[in-house]
């Protein structure tokens, strides 16, 4: 029996006595218990509350942990999220995040991290390097998820990159995106937000300021809004690429013809590698301590999504043991 | 004063005294008048009655006609329908089918070829070689739109293609992609149709009995409906492609997760460049006299609506005057 914060018949609760089930995901690798340290809040939670996937069970898939068993045994560590069969044709192509019989930690039939501890295949387990602080290592999944971008995409030194959404996972892409050829802009709704951003070197504009004259070539979704494809397309050019960051539970209405017309390109973008996320975090090359709004413990989880959940709100922390 | 099919206040109308008003393209070219000897009714036109674009004028974008002026005077010709400005950036980069001043025969701005004559800029001009019957040169348009499929993809020997729908534009994408590396199946409604294109050595299967299994690599929606992205979400694996073709008047419900989830691209497809599509009917490279249902005379312009419009009709012909 142990603490978590549990999701269930689109209700979510914070119990002092889960019996956790080991999860069965598709890999004959071992699963390793790892004692949870922090986690974080992220966007894809809130969705999940909200009927998402239509997820029940212990929420939670940014996390870095001590491992208790395995070759990592004792040290800190984190895990990817997607857990893999390793036999099929994605697997066999380093897509396990595809693997059609993953289970996914906090998200798809597998206990996630806002718990006292969580089983992750060892495979899936990541060492945390000494420089890496816990509290940054708990966004190895988000910044792996920006980093996921450059795996679909190879941006020109002429590419003007708008990114919507000024959040948490719109910081690090802006980040992320900064380094790379083409000039960015997030374009938020948040003065504070888009002033963090500045100060990172990163222009930033008001939404509302900046015309929608579909003048980028790329336009990423990070507004985590049903709105963002319409903004989207307003600011995207003729044969651009809209970049799909945000999901959204359920239909919404759209009408697709501008696709066509204007032979826009949709490309939908998930999980990346955590590998390359850990190597960011350690050579210090992206900010995630300015993304971290506030803490809270595992027992008052639910203030935490309330205020994880309150507009203007960068990322909550739910510290759940300490070293 | 001629006659023309015209579509005002969303009523397609025949008119024995249509009086032409010269259309304004944005390019210095001069505006040549052709007289249309035969035209083609295509999905767009149905659409354009139901309410897409909200077009008034002269209906007809697919013909073949008689310059009566400039460098092709009394030779056949066809005509590219976006009419572009020439200076722009889309225009300097040979993408005048995205000017965004454009105005498009028959769609936008610009009166069709459902006409006894219509105006077409002199650049957009090509002539018809002597070789191509004027019954195949009316195809270059949709020939030209299938082909453009091949300016935005490379496809793989490996890959594995299905193209949803049976109809003249999924016939023509399907000879198209079939002399493409990769492995080309049409999923039908019609069995007559598709074995037209099994005996053009196509494989073809009508789409009930082939399971929506997320197993094409891409998936190149023509089935004209609204429903078709829903089939290709069905058919389309993780980190696959849907080709839209299909353009639909108004909004439809859409679950954008999946293309997050399964990193799904998007890639909507519209006009092509007309020299290489009459290269093809040149080098008869593709079928395009066996796509043709019926004729009917300009005046009996509604029943060629009525027919073109029945479920399972391939292209219907306006004969508009004799050479
Ligand atoms: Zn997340
Ligand atoms: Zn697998
Ligand atoms: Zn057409
Ligand atoms: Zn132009």
């Amino acid at each position: 029996m142990m603490r978590a914060l549990v999701l269930k018949s689109g209700e979510l609760a914070y119990a002092s006595d889960y019996q956790a089930a080991p999860p069965t995901p598709p890999s004959k690798s071992s699963l390793i218990t790892v004692r949870v340290l922090q986690a974080g809040i992220c966007e894809t939670d809130l969705q999940l509350v909200a009927g998402y996937m239509g997820y029940e069970g212990v929420l939670g898939h940014e996390f870095c942990g001590i491992a208790m068993e395995g070759k990592y045994a004792g040290q800190r560590v984190v895990g990817e999220i997607n857990c893999a069969c390793g036999n099929c044709e994605y697997c066999q192509r380093e897509l396990g995040r595809h693997c059609p019989q993953r289970t996914v930690i906090g998200i798809l039939n597998h206990d996630g991290a806002f718990a006292d501890q969580l089983y992750v295949p060892e495979e899936n387990i990541l060492p945390v390097p000494d420089s890496v602080p816990t509290e940054e290592a708990v966004f190895v999944e988000p910044l792996a998820a920006a980093l996921e971008i450059l795996e679909q995409i190879e941006f020109n030194a002429t590419d003007r990159i708008a990114i919507l959404g000024d959040g948490r996972l719109g910081n690090l892409c802006a980040q992320v995106l900064q380094q790379q050829p083409g000039e960015v802009i997030v374009l938020g709704r948040h003065q504070a937000k888009l002033d963090r951003l500045d100060q990172l070197g990163i222009a930033a504009a008001l939404a509302d300021n900046v015309l929608a004259e579909r003048q980028f070539d790329y336009v990423v979704d990070c507004t985590g809004s049903a709105s963002g494809i319409e903004s989207a397309l307003g600011y995207v050019r003729p044969r651009g690429t809209i970049i799909l960051k945000t999901t959204i539970a359920g239909t919404q209405p759209l009408n697709l013809a501008p696709f066509v017309i204007d032979e826009l390109t949709l490309v939908g973008s998930r999980c990346g590698l955590f590998a390359p996320a850990l190597q960011a975090l350690e050579e210090r090359a992206i900010d995630v301590r300015g993304l971290i709004d506030s803490r809270f413990p595992l027992e008052q989880g639910l203030a935490a999504f309330e205020r994880a959940s309150t507009p203007g709100v960068m990322k909550v922390l739910l510290d759940i043991s300490d070293e």
